[in-house]
């Protein structure tokens, strides 16, 4: 068979099925933004229908035939990283992986997933943490079966956290968190006792939602977010998703006595929804269409969310902005306003959390997961693992399940495996920053001239259009000359919390 | 082969098979309503991947041997309309049509139709007819293909409205529509010449389109819409859809000089929806959970829009909450009120149309399209043939092709064979009242006493719960007693204008 007949064989097979995922995708979007309360229980069978017909597809005995002709061609005289050698590279991997998975197990698990999120969305309100628990119980016990069936060298763990950032282990996160916890843990002793504090009532002024959605969609414009391409809806947990090329949506949550966490929240999303944007449309459904790692799609968020939108430069332009459109915030001053969109306090929530506390909410998890996928830790028992772990690590005990264990959408959803990914982020994001410097020169000079394009433009060139070209580790070394190295985000935390609080 | 094993099979199969088509009706509701600028182009190519695959679904042929297997088995002593009878019957017709439409045109026409109606939707305001013509013409040449794959006996349009209308004719409707035409235009002569005359004014009065939404969310939850197995959205061109049950959404447009027509438009809308809402849920993608045809569908909108909403038992209940809900109202008499809703004026919109010049434009359309798909009028002659009918018709010629040929979505959508659907409601709407004055007594005043349920009750017990179990005019005649007939129509209309109007 030529090689050339089945590659194509294989982008069309695969453009296909993002076609399909295109579907599934936004049937995943209506029912967090859109869909009638009735209509959750049917919504679920829509989901599993999709997710059959794409498993199918991905399990596909004919694509094996078509990697394994790809496969036996020479090499490339252009080397192992063409675009073509890259998706074959890659599309081995996702068929290997998807056809160690029994397809009834595939489904299973997109149903109980679907259903498991409906649930999350009544029981959290009602902090109804036993109504919530069977879904809970049966999605873990049907990722622990996918992990068995896809198979690990050292920890069942490795086998799920591979489908979100690919060749990372547990073995290999577990020391850079180790050496992250005594620098976050270290800094926030000090800041606890520096003699300058924010004002935390600054940001609690109430501002209606309509005003916070249009500043926030000002500031999501002047990053470079194309709402021509995407849109914006109110949602309970905020997350980012593209449908397809030309069309990637945003969504938050607003709270009128909570300026930061509706704005800082968009901003986040729009660094996710940046990333995608910024894919080759050419090349949808195949690898080098898609990006390449969750840390790497959290490095983004991100950036653009601490050090881009925690900054002075960027406040220093947009602070004049925000007390014309939102009259509560007239008279604050650039310091105060500063300090307090950096306050830095142990709290009960992860998405509300400081750039220092933040990555011990991401630890928590980190070790609960690893303890729930081992079966170390059932399910039922979550509720007292999580307490006890939150009093140890920020020394609080949340007052319901709502602001504790159930805070989340991610277990729901069967995302286990996926919070690490979040502070690899983090790593990755204050890495890039310092080679944006090295490039850019004094980047808060940018943002104070109101000039995010050339940040934008620098992504675009360095991240954004391999999509999956290259392996998430080989990636970043391209981009900033070094492995993803904690002693990156050590560094800018260390300064800019010192300079902030006078440390 | 065991006809109940097959019996089985076929039903897997097509509920299956509704479940993709959920995903398909989401791209479409999306498309209309959420969709951002740039997303048109892929979603073109998604709702072509998801009807390849139904298409795909329809015509395979596992299909043809399970139902000769389930006609060969002895028929039921129950009868020929047990549900199961009807589901073979139905699942019969759909797959012999189906089965001849080749693949490649069935994809073509689900492009084809999505990119026209993506190009309707930018031409229509920019008033874009030779950027619009071109799309009309390939729609229009794919179904005429469409005819001649599928079939017909006397007339390539039969095949086309046989889609909607199942086993209707054109040669059956025309003289129905023919014995209606001099009905209309003499009662139109005799309303203009009438010295009682309607206030155009009092529904110009503007009203916030929030105000407007508001109210008439009220009025679509009297009538039973239940908006937790639906939705309110805005779209240029109003339609409602069900995407599953439990999920049957709604859509209208606002205009703050003109009350009636996002009022009316919700109305009609949710008639459609209480239809969809009343189909069994259990045979969800199955004939017997599908409405039987578009004839009886409009039947359900117009029933609610003009014989309930606007009648002067309905205004007796519901002026005194809109005056209050809405003060430009205020001040309104229940007689000048009514008189209003029931202006009849000739204009040049359709969906604006009264009850009596309405079917006039139908007809028109009827008239072309019958042309059109004949092959005897040309796309690019459309405007001009439009314009010469609308002046002899209704005495009318349109400024723009906006409020022309470029009014409808129908056609941009593929939908010819639609329109005659529309007066065929109308007529078994009057005919469906009849029979409900027999049965409920004095419907005028259930709904003085805003008691909805009684009338809803009916048509759940004598329409909706059916399905597609009983054929068209099966359904009907088991209903009311009588085939289709535009007596019921003309009656309806002469008692109602003339006590209006003091004829």
């Amino acid at each position: 068979m030529s090689d050339t007949i089945a590659y194509d064989r294989l982008v069309a097979h695969h453009r296909q099925t993002a076609l399909f995922g295109s579907a599934l995708a936004l049937l995943h979007w209506d029912q967090r933004t859109q869909i009638p309360e009735k209509g959750h229980a049917w919504r679920a069978e829509q989901v599993a229908a999709l997710a059959r017909l794409i498993h199918a597809r991905n399990t596909d005995p004919r694509l094996a035939d078509d990697l394994a002709a790809c496969e036996a061609a020479p090499p490339s005289p252009e080397g192992p990283d063409t675009p073509r050698a890259a998706n074959v590279r890659e599309m081995r991997r996702a068929y290997d992986r998807a056809a160690k998975i029994p397809e009834d197990l595939a489904v299973a698990l997109a149903r109980a997933c679907a259903q498991a999120e409906s649930a999350w969305e009544r029981a959290r309100p009602a902090d109804d943490w036993k109504g919530f628990l069977p879904h809970l119980t049966e999605v873990l016990s049907l990722r622990r079966q996918e992990a068995e069936a896809v198979g690990y060298a050292a920890e069942p763990y490795d086998a799920l956290l591979d489908a979100y950032e690919p060749h990372a282990t547990a073995a290999q996160l577990a020391p850079l968190f180790a050496s992250l916890k005594p620098v976050l843990t270290g800094l926030l002793d000090r800041i606890r006792g520096a003699s300058r504090q924010p004002d935390p009532t600054l940001l609690r002024r109430p501002i209606p939602a309509q005003a916070q959605e249009a500043f926030a969609r000002k500031v999501a414009t002047a990053m470079g977010y194309d709402f021509a391409a995407g849109r914006l809806d109110r949602t309970a947990h905020p997350f980012a998703t593209r449908i397809a090329p030309g069309d990637t949506r945003i969504t938050t949550r607003f709270r009128e006595d909570n300026l930061a966490e509706a704005l800082f929240g968009v901003i986040h999303e729009a660094g996710h929804a940046l990333y995608e944007q910024g894919l080759p449309a050419d090349d949808f459904g195949l690898p080098t269409g898609e990006a390449v790692s969750l840390g790497v799609h959290e490095s983004q968020s991100r950036l653009w969310e601490n050090v881009t939108a925690r900054s002075r430069g960027f406040w220093i332009h947009f602070l004049p902005k925000a007390s014309a459109d939102l009259p509560a915030l007239a008279g604050i001053g650039l310091d105060d306003f500063l300090l307090a969109v950096n306050q830095v306090r142990p709290g009960l929530i992860r998405v509300d959390a400081d750039e220092v506390t933040y990555n011990l909410h991401v630890l928590l998890r980190f070790e609960l997961e690893l303890a729930l996928v081992r079966g170390d830790l059932a399910a039922a028992d979550l509720p007292g693992a999580w307490n006890a772990a939150m009093q140890s690590s920020l020394g609080l005990t949340p007052p319901d399940f709502a602001s504790g264990v159930m805070q989340d959408v991610h277990w729901s959803a069967g995302l286990f495996g996926y919070f690490p990914t979040y502070t690899l982020g983090n790593v990755i994001a204050a890495q890039l920053a310092a080679a944006m410097r090295r490039d850019l020169g004094d980047l808060e000079e940018l943002y104070a001239r109101g000039e995010f394009a050339p940040q934008l433009a620098w992504l675009r060139e360095n991240v954004h259009r391999h999509g999956s070209r290259y392996t998430p580790r080989d990636l970043v070394r391209r981009a900033t000359g070094a492995e993803p190295d904690p002693a990156f985000l050590a560094d800018y935390l260390e300064e800019k919390y010192g300079a902030l609080y006078g440390l």
